[in-house]
């Protein structure tokens, strides 16, 4: 037996993912979608390894999202087989590897608009054809057709293409706009009915309104991603505690320039610029009081001033991230532990699949 | 003969190179150099490529900037000679690996504070000694000793180590500060010749201030980055027009879901959350009275309310981003062309080299 790798051995900045805090993250809102009744389908953004999302499909996850075909096509070649891809397909080589990817796996993928459905339509045919959910924006103020009657018209539109087939329909939502929601989808199934159109799928989505999905009552299924390893946004969104954030970046503090100045080794390329409204980059978990006020690229800057602890150089610091989803594609590789012993180095496989 | 690639052939989001911008930087920049008679450090975190540091060497510079042992090893191996890394080396697999390195190349580091110099004096013996720069802070507030006197302090620290050579001091500064930078670092030199301390190099930096580096006139060297591509943030910054910025990445528009909203597909994981002072997230180079006002990890959200022209579902668009080296980071290859001919896809051989 070798000795066992502490996380406290590891060259500094590095992504860690407790995997006590992540399997109770899945099992918990599994559970919440099995007792609702309503399919749950992980979006891989957040970790895009697919040891991860067989975890999440183990727990009883219906099958998995990704936002870009070249995601899909990473866990396509690890075996998944039920893929919905959550955004507008566009151009001739990305709909081509559309098609070969919907000869492998059962394939969703979505349109808001006729642009995009007469290029679905252009290459699908209806001995193989692609299944279609059409996006509706609720308020999130996104991608998606803006009212019950422009998706009823855009349903149409894909229900008589040879090559397409009208699946449902799908958003992303504004937090805390489920009334908004419902009133959209049911709306929309109601026109849809009169019009002879069935819609299998009615898919709401997004972490922060994960438990209250079941208000919701015309949705068939709720897509989310952060959820796994929660993150400081989460957290300020009432969706979780600070323990149950499984995401850590430790950092060192390579410098004390000043009494009320730190200088960790983890900027913009470890833990990205995503503020989510916070004022801050991220939340020092042992030194709550202070705060990440700048970040340059490989440098944070923190304002010890409101903290009465203060750190050495050379300690180790752990960051709770404001959005984990993010970190996870500028690392090539996450370290897994349980009470800080490494049990897995995995690469983040699909990191960087941006087409 | 194939047919040539045309940039509008690639899938989007990409970001690609225009090579003759570029090597106009490279031109201008290091000649501007050679004219005050100042050497001149690339930094290669900007486009963390060997082939276009290869360039900026071609051109006359004097080695290159790293900011992380990952990096520079990836540049050692590329067959560069003169490195300097411009962080504070800690841990001692770290300090192991520095030590490999500097036995393969012409290597210095910084310094700015005791604890780092005794971890390197730990590590490196008068047979192969290390260079070492102490790094000042002279108004930037990130790293660096804060007086000159504490400068000469550590400088001494740093002599009196068998493993290490002070070899001089440097500054990453705050824009438009040539004054206090020059002052600083005359009245270090003052203090160091006193204590008859040799004080080889002195290094500025900075792409903003790159053109009034000969204002700091006790610099020997001067380091910058972002120069070679530019941004949106260097043409504020009055370094360079427009037509100067040799990065664009190019999205294609996926849904116009309003009269006033268009949405693109490069979002956070293309463009990054950097805002560098800016209210939104790049130029639309074509569409300069639209703003990019919100990203999510793959949607870019356009708004159209100020602009005339509107572009239309399927239209590809050139975007400037505010920040040209964190984008790099986010893109497995860059695309490098000459008036939209494709001439080269490179890897990014040293992106997410955060250690």
């Amino acid at each position: 037996m070798g000795k066992q790798l502490s996380i406290d051995d590891l060259l500094t900045p590095v992504a860690i993912i407790d995997e006590t805090i992540m399997e109770t993250n899945v099992r918990v809102t599994q559970n919440y979608f099995d007792q609702i009744g309503r399919a749950f389908r992980p979006h891989i953004k957040t970790h895009k390894i697919p040891s991860l999302a067989a975890l999440q499909i183990a727990f009883g996850a219906q099958g998995i999202n990704c936002q870009k075909i070249s995601e899909a096509e990473v866990f396509a070649d690890a075996g998944f087989n039920d893929i919905l891809i959550t955004f507008n397909m566009m151009g001739a080589e990305r709909l081509e590897r559309l098609k070969v990817l919907n000869a492998r796996v059962d394939l969703q993928v979505v349109a808001d608009n006729p642009v995009v459905v007469e290029g679905l339509a252009s290459r699908f045919e209806a001995n193989q054809p692609l299944k279609v959910l059409v996006e509706c924006d609720t308020g999130a103020g996104r991608n998606g057709v803006q009212t019950p009657d422009a998706a009823v018209t855009l349903a149409r539109q894909i229900a008589e293409q040879a090559g397409l087939r009208f699946h449902g329909i799908l958003t992303y939502p504004k937090p805390n706009s489920e009334s908004d929601v419902e009133a959209f989808f049911a709306e929309t199934i109601r026109l849809l009915k009169k019009t002879g159109l069935e819609c299998p799928v009615v898919s709401h989505g997004g972490s922060p309104s994960l438990f209250d999905s079941e208000l919701v009552k015309s949705a068939t299924e709720h897509r989310a991603g952060t959820y796994i390893f929660n993150d400081r946004s989460l957290v300020r969104a009432g969706l979780c505690a600070l323990d149950d954030c499984a995401m850590n970046v430790i950092a060192t503090v390579v410098s004390r320039p000043t009494e009320t100045r730190a200088v960790l080794d983890a900027g913009s390329k470890a833990l990205t610029s995503d503020l989510l409204g916070f004022p801050d980059h991220g939340l020092l978990v042992d030194y709550p009081d202070a705060s990440i006020q700048a970040l340059s690229e490989e440098h944070a800057v923190v304002d010890l001033s409101n903290s009465k602890k203060k750190p050495e150089i050379g300690e180790r610091v752990r960051i709770i991230p404001n959005h984990t989803c993010v970190v996870s594609n500028l690392f090539d590789r996450l370290v897994f532990h349980r009470d800080g012993v490494v049990t897995r180095i995995e690469p983040v496989a699909a990191r960087g699949q941006v087409v």
